[in-house]
């Protein structure tokens, strides 16, 4: 790996702008401003993929100077199919090229060979037909899911290192009611996900970056602050990818809980409140304007948490 | 939801065949027969994609009359990005065109919308942009992970019952070591997949077919058959996916564990063991004929498979 791993891009990204939020690059067909529909003919997956790419282009455009990443969730993309994949690579390129961070949140979660097959493919390379590798999506972070153990982790973790890549594993999400799998209680009175952060803090040992920051990390949903606070006990320099604030329903005091003095640790993501912001409230406008409205919504998060951070005296890069 | 689901069409296809195997369709460059890759100018992701559907397509037709299913792991095309991806689409086309239930193994597992999003774009269908929906991938049964709990089960079940089709959580997988999630205990000494597996017994409810078994089931690893055991005591009626046998290590007695006394409940799955018989062992031969040496080892398994249940007394079909 040459150059900077990804939590330290992430740091000086976080410096240079003065931002820790990440805009959810979600496509969804019922959000979007019908103008992308085109004409009535279009009425394929491939038009569908199209109008993706063109409203995430223009919306990249607006909330670039606001943010320090985009966060893809792939299941929007794939689920139109090879034509979806294909706007959504299209986009990490656009992303890419205006400087931004982009993470994938694919949730993936395999062993053995399989897991290898993901991570060289998210976030390696992948090998061709005769000798020599090519990076596929290339993103610089993944979620996983690690209820499979070691056996999905360690392939994942190797490939991060050889390519300076991030991982967050999925440890405690945001959507209430709260999954009754990471609820469980261990015969200590832990719960599960308690258990798994512990594992993720011991899977990512050696993995810090010059900051002394992790390149394995977790998702820590911001519409639960108080398990945030027990999640930094657990993990101290690890990265929190926080969902949840904004359309979720969580607010930036609790979206902040995790960060470290230092005011670094996560990088909270917004995707509906930002990208279809002209729909509703605040920066509610004519469908025309929604990349402007985007844009505007994007200042408003990122100094929606600076304010957060100024209040809980971690604004300090 | 017109016509058979799931569930029945399974039953239904294992009377007629007399089979309990599914095909793993998992294309890895390193496995293939060399005269796939063509001409050595072929230095593309897409190049990768074109010689993996060519060898699926021939697979399939020699391991069709053995086998009930094929069981494609999403990870193999997916890293190609969306070449692979189309790869991916037109060999299910050839599958189901031969009769075969397709099972999609691909673990995915997220809340909200981005369940909804990926049961739709896999089970189901999808949104168009002047309304209408078309159906993406549209396998059979997809593999999931239900980390998230209810927020992802639901959008599932959901979409499963409406279109037909089958969930598989991953519960108890074959790797080995064993997950130390999967392994972790309650204050009633219960592990986590115990609880898991009770909860895909709450969450399965009314999903029975006609013929009294359920379409949301569970992976259950082959090379834990004393697990198998303890899981058909909590799912009397769901289906196992099986993998792990064959090549992974577990024998046929132990991947048939699970079938009950009528002779269902499992569909045991054999991946490499299969697709690239030719490389190896009992079916090694020339390259030219690892199609050949694939049909030779699908009987073999299938073979195999329904001894181990003559054995158990359970070849009851």
């Amino acid at each position: 790996m040459k150059g900077l791993t990804f939590t330290d891009r992430l740091i000086e990204a976080i410096k240079e702008k003065k931002s820790i939020l990440c805009v959810g690059l979600d496509p969804q067909v019922q959000y979007l401003p019908p103008f992308f529909f085109g004409n009535p003919n279009l009425s394929g997956l491939e038009d569908v993929a199209r109008a993706f790419l063109d409203f995430n282009l223009k919306i990249i455009d607006a909330v670039e100077p606001y943010c320090v990443a985009v966060k893809l969730q792939m299941a929007f993309y794939e689920a139109y199919g090879h034509y979806g994949v294909w706007a959504f690579e299209e986009t990490i390129r656009h992303a890419k090229s205006k400087g931004l961070i982009v993470i994938e949140d694919a949730k993936r979660g395999d062993g053995g060979d399989t897991a290898q097959a993901y991570a060289n493919g998210h976030l390696g390379a992948v090998d061709l037909l005769f000798g020599g590798k090519r990076a596929s999506f290339d993103v610089d972070a993944l979620t996983i899911h690690a209820w499979i153990g070691e056996s999905c982790v360690n392939p994942f973790i190797k490939v991060a290192e050889k390519h300076g890549k991030g991982i967050f594993v999925v440890t405690k999400t945001s959507f209430k009611p709260n999954s009754v799998i990471e609820q469980l209680r261990d015969k200590l009175g832990l719960k599960v996900w308690q258990r798994l952060a512990m594992f993720v803090d011991e899977w990512g040992q050696g993995t810090e970056g010059k900051y002394g920051y992790r390149n394995f990390g977790v998702v820590m949903g911001a519409t639960y602050p108080e398990d945030a606070v027990e999640m930094r006990k657990i993990l101290p320099n690890a990265w929190f990818l926080v969902p949840g604030y904004g359309a979720q329903g969580g607010g930036a005091d609790g979206a902040v809980v995790g960060v470290n003095a230092d005011g670094f640790g996560c990088v909270v993501n917004s995707s509906r409140g930002i990208i279809y912001a002209y729909r509703k409230d605040k920066f509610y406008c004519q469908p025309e304007k929604f990349a402007q409205a985007a844009g505007q919504a994007a200042k408003f998060a990122r100094d929606d948490l600076n304010a957060a951070l100024k209040r809980a005296k971690k604004f300090n890069w």
